[in-house]
């Protein structure tokens, strides 16, 4: 498992980590397999999708502070309820298939961390599961 | 594969089974993979947050309750069409690594079966993949 | 790695995609393992649900549609930033284990192909990792 560390600047930000995952495939070694990325927090997440343009993540990042604004009538009274909400819609982990050593991504597509209680120090694992002859 | 069995009590609910988990992993004897948990069910889902203080989850509940109230109209005439939207929100299945036979999960973070159309009988299906040397 | 091609006809559509996943799996020998399927698309997604009454499915794209409207104060300029958001929701890829050359699917469930930005040709990957013995 390699660990990455994140420093993020805001409260609510994405943070493109593709090229750190990349990075742990190939000092890995795994030519095919899958790449586990994991997020140890419960009030971030991890997701994939377009990274040319970074409006792409911020329209998602609007969405759902309109689904889970900050200030509502939540019961958790740290005052970061909505961050565990979004962290919940996005999800904790993600999936990428890995062959000839590379993450096997799609045109558009690239690996986020999702900020949504910043800003702090955050973690994420990158774990590699070699596949047949991988 | 390991089933885990269950008996929600309420419609709506979310059950910490992070120690079940890690008791499979256990008994697999598998040091260093990933473990997967994955729920058999439509109505029902997996989420990873945090367990230390159960308003969280009462949050998360509260606002997937929002997000699609039970009554509404809905096409699907089983009464139980907010579950299967709840269940596509929160996914079907969670991912955790295992490094020294012990699951990787953050500080706060736990397991949680989430009930969307009980009270009912349950199963969780754990199945652990060992990585390299695991 | 399997690559299983589409054509989606809608701009919004589920389309079922279990017999295709089973059928690689099948051909690729594995006995006990998981399957990975993945999206390699920003405006598409992968999720699991009910697959015999085909209107949870609409119920779920609706949900969607009313959480995510098409038009709507968006930054991304491309007119499929509603997209993006539902992708980001539902999820790249899903996860299935595999046990005696099977999916283990709960009896209501089936492996959807969610479209949001289509008509279009798109790619679904497939890749299976056997576990021990597998």
């Amino acid at each position: 498992m390699v660990e990455l560390k994140l420093s993020t600047r805001k409260r609510t930000e994405f943070i493109d980590i593709t090229r750190q995952v990349q990075q742990a495939v190939t000092e890995s070694g795994v030519q095919s397999g899958i790449c586990v990325v994991y997020v140890p927090h419960t009030t971030a997440a991890c997701t994939i999708n377009e990274h040319a343009d970074p409006d792409v993540a911020r329209d998602i990042i609007g969405k759902l502070a309109e689904l889970a604004p900050e200030e509502a009538n939540y019961r958790h009274i740290e005052g970061n309820a909505d961050a565990h909400i979004k962290a919940a819609l996005c999800g904790t982990s993600e999936m990428v298939i890995i062959e000839d050593g590379k993450l096997q991504l799609g045109t558009w597509q690239g690996i986020f961390f999702c900020e949504f209680d910043g800003p702090r120090s955050r973690r994420v694992w990158v774990k590699i599961v070699p596949g047949r002859g991988g």
